[in-house]
């Protein structure tokens, strides 16, 4: 047996409409659905993409026919990557400047391909990054 | 401008070796590359999914082309959720009796879709999930 496929990635945010704006408009991603208070999900491609509130998640217990679902939640700065081919990395940079959003890094990696690095409201790490740099095809 | 597609999923973990064993045995993930004590990176389909040591990650400063890498790094029980399809899943229940993985949660999503919960040794909840919990595609 082998998972072959990532279907939901998550970070933490305290402030999830601070969370929902980024990344809506700053990535560009979709509102899947939400709870406010929760969380707020987002698709992403053939995956989702979960922003959790910690504190809520932690603790409080949902059931889902009779079933608790398992709690979860981390404290401090995570990190996610997005993918952007080299062609719209140039496109992306002219829009986090336009949307005053701060480049916090910018990498070529020795062996092929580029990351940009910037901040969520959270302080989560997101990047967006060329799948070259990790052999992937674009 | 839309990020179309995740690259990067992570979670935390303090004892590498143990995350290492727990998604090659468990889950059959292949190691593409390992720090020992910073990081163990995983390939898994056209995405990565990286284990990072937050103690190490959220102080260290690594330097790619004179450019540091953003810190990062959480403490807690962060989520993951790998895909299954609905004919997988009986077999992953087989492999994780046999393997002695108690197995947390198993819910049967309303709208459709079921999902199977375990720990990793650092308590990060695990899902083994059928995308059509989200209305995706096998």
């Amino acid at each position: 047996m082998r998972a072959e496929r990532l279907l939901e990635t998550c970070v933490y945010a305290g402030d999830l409409a601070a969370a929902e704006k980024f990344y809506v408009e700053v990535l560009g991603l979709q509102v899947y659905s939400r709870q406010p208070g929760r969380h707020v999900f987002f698709r992403c491609g053939e995956a989702m993409f979960l922003v959790f509130n910690a504190e809520n998640t932690r603790k409080s217990r949902i059931e889902i026919g009779g079933q608790e679902l398992p709690n979860h939640g981390c404290h401090g700065q995570g990190h996610v990557a997005f993918v952007s081919s080299e062609a719209d990395l140039p496109e992306w940079k002219e829009r986090l400047s336009e949307l005053g959003i701060a480049i916090e890094a910018e990498v070529r990696w020795p062996a092929g391909g580029q990351s940009i690095y910037i901040r969520d409201p959270a302080g989560n790490s997101v990047e967006l990054a060329t799948p070259g740099l990790w052999g992937l095809a674009g």
